[in-house]
Parts: C-alpha cells; sequence; structure tokens
C-alpha cells in the first residue's frame, strides 16, 4: 500500500475537511505538532472545516477544547457537528411543544436554540407524554442506562414521533487500549426493540457534506483558481474511518484521504479497504506537518 | 380468524410444551385458574413441560414460584430453561478457568454447578483477564449497565472467547403498559460493536425443544395409544409469541398453539400471523379451562 | 386518520416535489385527471419536480412517457433521477477506464455521457478485468440473472472497486395483483456476498433531494413572497412510500404528503405510519385535483 | 497459529462428522487420498457421517459421487442431507395438497417421498394457488432466475404458507477462482422482499446435527469404551467454514477441528477466527491421511 505525504496530496486542493477524532486529537488530546499543520493551511490560504459526530457538546465549547491545545486557528464557525442538523430538523419539522432528549446538559444546547422546551429523559413523566413531540439522541452520558433507556422505549410505545439520532457512531476511544459504547450503538437497540425508524445524522450520510459545503459557495478563495467557483473537486476529506469519513466523502463526490492515526491501524488499512470495498483516494500517516 | 377451545385442541395430544410468561403467568403472577389446567392434564394422564428462555433463576425457585400460587404440578424437572443449555455447552466445551457473567447471583446458579470459577463482570479486573475462558449473558438484572457493559466490550477485545446468550427475548412486560429491555436485546448490540458471533440458546432455536423431547423417550403414557414411542406428532407446543414459541415449535415439527394472553393482542394476532408468515396450527384465547 | 385535500395543502407551497411511479402514474399509465394538477400548478405559478429512483430510462425518454400522456408539463429538466446522480459520482470519482453495469441499453444512457467506456456484465471477460474501474447497478432488465449474477460476484471477487446502486427500490409493481423484483433487491443480495458497502444514490438518501433543491437558488417565483429565497419552508414533497418519499422528504426537512394511489394502500395507511414512526405532515387519497 | 495432525486429534473420539464439500471434495472432485482416510477410520472401527447443506441430490446421489471417486465407505445411509429435514418438516407439518419447490428435479426427490404432490415453480398457474400450502428453497439451479423469483415473490403474496429453505450456503465454489450465488443467498433476498420469516434447515442450525446424533444411539462401538454410551463428548465435528460448520458444532456441543482445504484459506484462518469469535478445538490442514 503506497502510503502518500499530507502536504503534498493537500497542495491540490482549496478546501480541506477534516474529521476530528482520530485525525486532529486523540484520547489524550491534539495531537503534537498538529498547529503547524493549521498554519500551512493559512500560510497557503486555504479553507478547512471539521465534521464531526460529536454532538456532546457545542461548537463554542469544541473550539474552546482546540485553543487550550494550542490550535487557535479552529474558530466555531469552523465546527460542523451532526448536532447542528438535529438543531435544523427540529426548527423546520416541530414546530411545538417539549424534545425530550438522552444526553449531557451540554449537549441539549443543540436543542435549547429552538422554540422548544428540552427535557432530559430522567425528568419524563411517562404518565403524561401528550406533549413530547420528538425525541433527541445526543450523547452516551448524562443519564442512567437501565432505567432511562428502558423508560425510552416506553415513552417511543405511547408516543407516536420523530426520533433523531444526533450521533450515528458505535463506539469511541477512551484510552490507548479500551474504547466505549457511544450512542449511535444505543440508537440501534432501541429503533430494533421498538421497531421504528430513527432519523439519523451524521457521516457518511450527505446531509454534513452538504451543510459544509453549503458554506464554500459564497467564499473567494486565493490562488491561481480563484476566481472559478469552488467545486467539489476543490474539496478534500480527511478521517480516519472508512465506514463514515471516506464513504461519506467519496459518496458525496470528493476526492478521500485515510490517516492512520485513529481507528484505522497501518496494520489493518490495507485489509480493511479490500474487504469493505470502501477506497480512499489516498492514505496518509498523519495529517501532521513537520517542519 | 377462528378461536379453538384449548381443552378441546389439547385432548388430542399426549405431551403439551409450556411457555411460561404469558402462557402461565404474566406480570401480575399466574393466571386466574390455571390450577384447573393442571388438574385436567393430571386427570387425563398427558405429560408437559414447561419450556422458557428465562435463566434469571434456577428450575428450583421457578417452581417455588409457581406453587406459591398454587400451580403444585408444576416441579423443578418439568422446567426446561436455556440456562440449562448454557450449563451444557460449559460442561462439554470450557474445560477450566473462569466464566464471566452478566446477571444476577440467582442466575449465576446455572454456572456454578460446572468446574469453572464464576465471575460478575462487575469484578472482571480487565488488566488481568487471561483466566477469563468464556461469558455468559443471563439476565438484565445484577449489574451496572453503563459501566459493566462498556467493560464486556472490553474484555471482549482483549479475550477471543465463546460468548453464550442464554435468553434471547428481547423484551419483557412489567405491568399492563410498560415492557423492560431484556439480556437478548443487549447482547445483540454488544455482537454488533464487537463484530463476534454469539452462541444462543431459547426458543426459537431447535435445542431447547431437543433438550426437553430428549426426555420424552424414556416415559410410559397412559391412553390407547400408550404402546407406541412417543413422536413427535404427539406433542403440542403452546406459546404467546409468534416469533419464538410458535417458529420453534413449526420448525421442530409440531403443532403449536397460539395463546392471547400475552404478546399478541386478540386485535392483532391475524395480521401478524399473516405479516410474519408464521402460522401457529391452533389459535386459542387460554390455556385458562374453566370447570 | 385525518385526510387532507391535496389541493388546499399544495396552495401553501411554492415548490412541489413529486415521486413520479404510484403518484403521477402507476402500471396501467398516467393516473386519469393528472392533467388538471399540472394545469393548476401552471396557473398558480408553482414550481415542480419529479425526483425518481427510476434509473432504467433518461429523463428525456422519461418526459416522452408523460407527454404521451398528455402531461406536457413534465419536461427533462424537470425530472431529477437517480441516474443522474450515478452519473454525476463516475464523472467527480473516476476518470479513466470502464465501467461494467447491469441493466438495459437505455439506463446505460445515464452512464454514456462520461468520459468512460461502458460494459453490459454479458459483455464482461472476468479473465481480464484489469481495466474495470467501476460497476454500476442500474436496472433490473437487461441481463441474464443466473449468468450475469454469478459473474457481478465474480468480477467483484477479482477487482476492489466502487458500486453504484442507482435504484434502492426493492419491488416495483406491473400490475394490479403482482410485482417484480426490482436491482435494489438484488444488489442488497450480492453485497451480502461480497461484504462490501455499496454506494447507494436514491430516495430516502439526502443526495436525490439535495440535487433537486440545488436547482431552486436561482429561481424567481411569483406571489406575495416572490422577493424572499426559497426556504425548505417553501417546498412539499408528495410520494406514496414511507420508507423512501416521506422518511427522505421528512429527514431533508420538508413538509411531506403521503398518498394512496400506490405502495400505501388506505386500509393499511395508518397502521404502517405507527408501526415504522415515519410521520407525513399531510395524508392526502391522490394528487388529481377535480375541476 | 498451531496446526495439529488430523489422525492424531481423531484417534481420541469414536465418532466423526464431516462436511463434503471443502473438506472431502471440491470443485475438481473428491480430495486425492481420501479414501486412506476412510480406510484407517474403518480399520480402527470409528463412525462417520457426512453432514451436508447441499439438497440438490438424494443420499443415494450423492453415495454414488462418492463410490465413483473411489471413496466406498460412504453409503447412503452415512449421508445426513439439510433436504431430509426438509422432507421430515412436511411430513410432519404438511398434511395435503401441493408443494412448490425451487430446484432441479433432482433435488424434488427429497419431497417427492412424502403424501404431497411436487410442482416446480416455472409450473405454477398464479391464477389457481389454493391448493399451494408449502414452498421449498432446493437449489439454485433447475429454473429461470428472473421468471421464477418474480413468480415465487408473487406466490407468496397470495398464498401466506410456510417456506422452508434447505441449503443455507450463501455461496458455492465452481472452480479454483470462481463462486456461484447458491440458494440460500436467494432465499434471503425473497425473504426480505416478503417480510416473512423463513424456516431454514442446514448447519449451523442444531437440526441437523440433532438428526445425526439420534442414529448413534443404537450403535455398538469397539474400543476400550465401547460399553459406555455415546455422548457428545466422543464426536468431532470437522468441517471448512466457520459459520457453518465450526460454529453448529461448537453449539451442539461437539470438539470442532477447521480444516485449511475449502473455504477457510490457510492465510486467512487465524484473522477469521480472531474477527468472528468461532473458536475450532483444533485446525488442521486437511482430513486426508498420508499412508
Amino acid at each position: 500500500m503506497q502510503l502518500d505525504d499530507f502536504k503534498n496530496v493537500a497542495a491540490n486542493y482549496r478546501v480541506i475537511f477534516f474529521d476530528a477524532f482520530g485525525v486532529l486529537k486523540n484520547y489524550e488530546g491534539l495531537l503534537p505538532g498538529i498547529e503547524n499543520t493549521f498554519s500551512w493551511l493559512q500560510s497557503t490560504g486555504k479553507e478547512f472545516y471539521i465534521l464531526t459526530n460529536d454532538a456532546s457538546r457545542s461548537p463554542q465549547e469544541l473550539a474552546e477544547s482546540y485553543h487550550r491545545g494550542g490550535a487557535y486557528a479552529i474558530t466555531p464557525d469552523r465546527i460542523i457537528s451532526s448536532g447542528m442538523l438535529a438543531r435544523e430538523y427540529l426548527d423546520l419539522k416541530v414546530n411545538h411543544g417539549t424534545v425530550a432528549y438522552l444526553g449531557t446538559e451540554g449537549s441539549a444546547h443543540y436543542l435549547e436554540t429552538t422554540d422548544l422546551k428540552t427535557l432530559p429523559i430522567s425528568e419524563v413523566d411517562l404518565s403524561d407524554v401528550s406533549d413530547i413531540n420528538a425525541l433527541v439522541l445526543l450523547d452516551d452520558e448524562g443519564f442512567d442506562w437501565n432505567t432511562d433507556l428502558n423508560k425510552t422505549v416506553n415513552l417511543l410505545r405511547r408516543r407516536n414521533i420523530p426520533v433523531i439520532v444526533a450521533n450515528t457512531d458505535e463506539t469511541y476511544p477512551v484510552s490507548k487500549t479500551r474504547i466505549a459504547i457511544a450512542i449511535g450503538a444505543v440508537a440501534e437497540m432501541i429503533e430494533t426493540i421498538v421497531g421504528k425508524q430513527f432519523i439519523r445524522f451524521g457521516k457518511p450520510d450527505a446531509q454534513l457534506f452538504m451543510f459544509a459545503y453549503e458554506r464554500l459557495e459564497h467564499l473567494t478563495l486565493p490562488g491561481n483558481d480563484s476566481f472559478k467557483p469552488i467545486s467539489k473537486r476543490d474539496v478534500l476529506m480527511v478521517g480516519d474511518t472508512l465506514r463514515t469519513d471516506i464513504l461519506g466523502g467519496n459518496k458525496f463526490g470528493l476526492d478521500t484521504v485515510l490517516v492512520l492515526t485513529g481507528n484505522t491501524q497501518p496494520q489493518d488499512a490495507e485489509i480493511q479497504i479490500r474487504s469493505t470495498g470502501i477506497i480512499p483516494t489516498y492514505v496518509c500517516e498523519s495529517v501532521v506537518i513537520s517542519d
């Protein structure tokens, strides 16, 4: 398997979409040297966005966590999270009443900007659910799994309401050797039990890519091609997970880079590409650029 | 849809296999009048067995719960539980070391009669798992879902060991209007996350039926046909759930009765039979026989 | 279940997206009186698009079939087919070589406009496949199922190439009482066999909606609101199938109408909405407007 | 990964269950030298049975094919095929009328010994199906896939009848480099389309193992242990496929041997065992015994 140099690859594109976890940071924090990558992007006038399935924190909170690590280039407006799609859905489709949620209070910020009242599932009274018009699964923390998942199942037996899953990941790493179950896997279990079709936002779904891509339309970009409008050919998607980042990027029509700093181990990359049939345009060791 | 009288139907068979929950009892206890059914079975010399996916309690404990309700005819040797298949598997296939489990202490009685040490998942030390040679999922109670399910996932990433699911049910009723998530649904979530194939015991799988059927081989049964050996034509399976009791009974070659006192509501029975293609030989309102 | 009048509902929107089969036409041809609907749309200055998973014919051919039925308002530029997404994908992501396909010669028109050579799977020589860089599943006709599906499986074992499914439907009606297997169901079978992840275009996927929605951006629409840019609130999606039209429209953020002239029978609509949890904004008997 | 010698392993068991394809034979015929294995089994007084998911031919025809290759020890009574389970099901559960089938005339022999009329799906008249009381999927040959699979779907929409799948394999090898789609994969496609639950016979399901195991009960076996009744500890299951042979053997409580002459390639065995969690007791290169 041929490994390409990230800087050489990225030089050919005007916009870079990055996945966050496993690409820019891991369970220990930002990847050492990642600020060099953003310095280079800014010095060459390239645009970039972070596309993340992490709906546990708002773009502001996420940006602050990058700033604490020294990556000042990542401003809130450059972060596109699946939680933002959940909010857009609620704005457009659920006009009134209460939205129940599974997740932390922090994750519920995505919901609080709509006209809806928000209620953690732990506070739902199953004997009086007529005002609950939607349920959103945001994060695996902030509730008691046994009590509140059973409550969720019973809520969905009483109310035929839309259920939105704002993070489709099944697991996430918590240390070099351990992973944790993410809300996406919990959502699949509940969906099977109640037999209903949930609405999922997040990679590989096209909607997250579209949300980011629409922001590019009014940009003026430097470089020789600056007067041409942005097209999908100008955008490179970078991720560590074949089934979300690479599949989603490919399907949206973007060139893709698989990096080996996260979910896909160097020794497994080739066999996984062959066995899944999900083929990145390039494979790079890391997005970190050495000076 | 034609409803048949249970006594008329059962009169044509020499042996009756009953599912427990939804057939003999519900969330409130034994069905009122169920003792009449067992009196009639005994007076007519019919054999009967209870085939249950409930591995949360031993046959002794289960029998005692029937006795407390007045159904003295149900002795421990007439109860065939999926937990017994889990124990047989461990006896035959896992010879030494420790078996970790998810479930209550009561459910772990199934495991304690083997030569293996048993360890609740809460007490597993993930940094020292080399002695753990199997994992058994017994019951949805007796552990902390968030902490211990994450621990389970990480155990299975470290040890390539057989995983036995001793209760394949996805949910069970806890009141007239509420259900709870059963360990079978949790097992599916973990199986998907770790990508491995678990070993399931319990209806509709043939092995539980076989386990009961083998007990019939040495029986001498009264009646005109008593000198003929028992065949599958002599056995009637009675259950409230199409996908476990009826599918499993049909596949094993038994005639089947769907009763409407549990998972299948009277108003839904016909549409469910048509939509699933799982066709009971008879449909009866209840197994309770009025005097 | 409350039935709404389509004209009353549609009056509140500026743009209507229609599914084709089961909404505008059925196995017998165009719905009688459908031309009234388009006359009314034109007289009130409403925009409309046809969003179809039918990749068996080009927009030109599809438009001609409407014209033969008297619906002259449906011009090729108003037809958005999943085949157009397949073509865009090939343009962006597969730059050279040959694309093999399953489908009729007519369906292959979608592929022929790219720089790629096209080859029906029947003409693929399995001993020389190094030039084949993509496979597209377009239609269930135009090939021998036994021979060519086996050939497809073996091609995908030799070449790790992207596979595009341009019609995700599982079946389609061919008469009042009969259905036929569509290429979407065949695609799922082959995907399971080869264990790879195919790329699917077509409802409920957001990309088909996005493709249509992007066409609205430069429109000037009449009416009181004509100077406001089009938003998702101005668009109504109309379909006969919950799992494609309604789920997809809802998720994209559009209001939705379920009509009862196709896949969803009047007597089943309520139970299907409840059992799937896919909830249309409105239910109408038909889009046909009586004078 | 440790490779064991088959003769050394088998010496510790009284009965050997063999899978056929990939173990005793491949697309070119019997494995060279396989007769030595059967000579040794007979000289040491070991019992053996062939457990096969191949319902395309009767035990007589299958035995003849072994005889033509020189393996005279394999008599029809030693062959247990999933077709025999299909026949037992029809005998017990479908008493009258017609059974339609997908498969060759040869495969239909399994059905012809019952009291039922048999009818290939190609001869079914969809306008008169009231006499059809079951459908059996036997083999991937003997019918036109396009025409007859569509006919099958429409039959199952008209008649709510049991559907039996007598071969659960998804593919089978036809040459060193090519595979073909087996009826098991076709069955899954149709099951998904019609939304009904089919009845599957064949490994890994316990019923095929049980069928073979019941034949052992009246045996008198030579050796030191000859006066003890046969137990599951005396039986060794040998197969080339983890998901059928090994999973099924393990679950039934047998020790298992994975051989590397069929579906599982030597270079893939270890990774497949780890990734599936299906763990054979032993891995052997082949069952062929060199003199």
